[in-house]
This record gives structure tokens, sequence and C-alpha cells, in this order.
């Protein structure tokens, strides 16, 4: 058997998606699982990798489980009570070889959420990065002007973490929109791929130029430049979702 | 110095609101971090009472702290730093001695949250009770048939956990609705008082009518019957928030 499968999952208990010695991980997790619920070994292909403390709506993977037999519309619910409380599996059906949860991605839609409040509200602790300055409408829109600046097809070296390996930098922002709604500020980032801590830089950046570190036309320098350092902060991984994936 | 103050917690890791020995409660919690943040011996007198798990979206007590100094509008951020990160003091103003905290109440509205879908959501978990059975419109319909049977000033004995020593038994409740929002279905209660569990007792009996225990006429021989077993279950207190405060 070979399934496609989307699980959702709160990420501040696991180091990341990807199987690493020693580390509670989600992709050990899901196969340990799987093995208890298929009666037999399993392997997982994701179709992205997250950092640790970062959590996903929806995140697709596939299966590959020669000996099972389980259907595919009853996997959610026979692996469920084998799955810890962070991670649920709450879709599935059969794929073929031909399908690579990876390469055939076409797009990827981040979301970035921010509580802008003076106090701090207990029940976003790790689901949203804190920030007691106020950020209001005038700096929303500054925002999303320099949002404009970066949708596109580029070269996005300077938002790319340094010591990352890539060589090809040039991804296709398709959207990129900043929103308010009362104390949650909601950013949606979606694009054909994403760099190494991408869409973090990008936020601590529209941070860094909400609090007036840069004007909208600077983004346009900060890519041109190519230079990590050009750029903002990182923002802290607590607010990032994984939140769609496009085949 | 006497503060009137709202405070917002996650019940999950707290024993409770009140105050026990060698347990982590929210008043014992909030005592420390004022003698922190105040600088002198302050005693602190809630609303009400919460269970274990039980959570707050606002609840209101006083603080006297005869000691104290720091301006009631300065109070949130300065008691922000000792406060642990699943409790928070969001408002605070001053008061006199003639106001109380509880015995000034008018009413009082609880949220119950509960998700209706067939594979739990980790974002979820003990911030709500999760039903895997199908719970469709009509069946919320006939919960809301059911609540017009105990909205009303009347004996809530039969929805009052076993071993309460509380002798008056009658309350006015003042509004109790149903609502499914995709998979969410929010139960909002408001009176002027409730007994032990009256809210999770309520809420118990509304769902095993909604899977067919139960006749919504059936509610109205339940209250006279004045028995906690002529009822329904208990539901589980991570669903359930102190929302408002009417005073």
């Amino acid at each position: 058997m070979r399934y496609f499968a989307k699980i959702k999952y709160l990420g501040t208990s696991f180091h990341g998606f990807q199987v690493q010695p020693d580390k509670r991980t989600v992709q050990g997790t899901l196969c340990s699982a799987l093995k208890e619920a298929l009666g037999c070994a399993a392997s997982v292909t994701g179709c992205s990798r997250t950092d640790a403390g970062v959590h996903a709506n929806e995140f697709c993977l596939v299966i590959d489980a020669p000996g099972a037999t389980v259907p595919a519309d009853k996997l959610p619910v026979a692996i469920a009570r084998f799955l810890p409380v962070d991670l649920s599996l709450f879709y599935a059906e059969t794929c073929d070889d031909s399908f690579h949860p990876r390469y055939d991605v076409k797009e990827k839609e981040y979301l970035y959420r921010i509580i802008n409040q003076k106090v701090y509200d207990p029940f976003e602790y790790g689901r949203a990065w804190f920030l007691p300055r106020d950020i209001d409408d005038a700096k929303i829109h500054k925002m999303n002007e320099a949002a404009r600046y970066i949708v596109g097809k580029k070269d996005f070296k300077a938002f790319m973490a340094e010591g990352s390996d890539v060589e090809d930098t040039v991804r296709t922002i398709s959207h990129l929109s900043i929103e308010k709604k009362g104390n949650l500020i909601e950013i949606k980032i979606r694009a054909d791929g994403f760099l190494y801590n991408m869409v973090r830089i990008i936020v601590g950046t529209l941070i860094d130029l909400a609090y007036g570190r840069f004007e909208p036309s600077d983004i346009e320098k900060i890519i041109l430049s190519q230079d990590r350092k050009k750029a903002g902060m990182t923002a802290p991984p607590d607010g990032l979702y994984l939140n769609h994936v496009y085949y």
C-alpha cells in the first residue's frame, strides 16, 4: 500500500519534522504509530522540512507500507489511538508510485501569527509571536507596500539563513499579505519553494520595517544585495505554520 | 491600594483557582507574582472558584495590598514578568472597600467548547471536549429546544454534583445557546450563580440528548426530580471557560 496523507501538528514539543537520532520528531513519531496501526513497517516521505517549534495546519506526505491492508479511508481513525495529542493524521487516500510528495509540490503557503497587545495571551503561548509595541493600521499598510517588492520571481539569497548550502536561491513568491484582525496580525506567504528560514527572515524584516528600521523601498536594495546581513531579524518559530500545500 | 483586576488563564496546569496546600493554583501563583511586582504582601479575592483544568477568558478579582504604590494602569505590565506563561493579568483599576468581587457579581457567563470531528485536533488538546460522533444541525436544533426548558429561575439541584453542601439550589439562568460553526460547537450559559459542576452537567445532559438518551421534554422532568442521577453525564473540564463576569 502507498498512501498520500495529511497531518496536523503543534510543533512546540517536536524537533522539527525530519528524523534525528535521540530526538522527538514528527517523522519518527509517525513511523512508530504507523507500525502499530498497520502491523508492518512503513516509511514516510514528507512534503517539506519544518524546524523545531514550527507548526503545521496541513503537512502532506506519502506512506510506503507494502505489507499494509488498512483501507486509506480507515487510516485516520485506525492510527489515532497510537498518536500523541500534539499530532493527528486527518486525511488519507491511496496514491501511485509516480507521485512524489516533495518534488510534485507546486506551491506551499505559510501562515505567520503575531499577537500585538501590551500583555501577552496565555492561550497563545508557543503559537504566536508576542509583540507588545503597537503596530497600527498605518504600519500594516507600510508592510503591505513592502510586500509588493517581495512578490515575484527573485533571488532571495538575502532572506536565507547563513550556513545553508543551497545553490539556486531563486524562488517565486506568488502571494504575500499582512492583515490585522483585532490584536492578531496574520501574514500569509505563498511560493513555489522556500529557502532555509526564509519566511521567518521575511517576517522579521517586515516587523523591523513596521518599527522604523526600513522603508518599503529598502526591500528592493536588500534583495539585490543578496546579503543576509542587510535584511532584518529572524522571527521566532512559534508563530509559523505550514498552512497549505498545492499539488 | 485596592485593585479590581481581570485575569486570563489556561487551566490545564492549575489545580483550580483557590489556594490549596502544595498544589499549583491560580490564586497562589498570582499572590507570589504580586508580592514581587508590588514589593509587599497582597491578598487576592476572586469572583468565583474554578475547578482543575477549567480555563478563564475573563476572571475578576480584588487585590488588597495596603503597602502598594504601583498605579493601577501600570499593574498589568509590571506584573507580567513575574507571571508564568499560562496566566496573565490584562486589566486593573482602583476600587473602594465597598466592592466585593464575589458578592457583587450580577451574572457570570460560561463558554463550553466542543470539537465535533472524526479525528481530534492537536491545537485543541485540553481546550475543548473532543466528540467524534456527528452532531448535525437537527441535533443542535434539539439541544436548543431543550435549552428552553433550562432557562429561567428554577431549582437546579438535579444539575449539581453530589457531595455539595449548598442548601439554596435555586438559580436564574438568563441565557443558554448552542451554536455550531464548522466543527466547533459553542455552548454559552449565563446565570446569576452556578452550583457545583452545574455547567458541566448541563453540557453533558445536552450531549446525551443529542445522542438520543433524552428528548427535550425530559429536561423538565429531570429538573423537577431534583435528582442528580436523572440528569446526564458530567462533561470534562477541558472545554469550560469562565467567559465574562457582569457587575
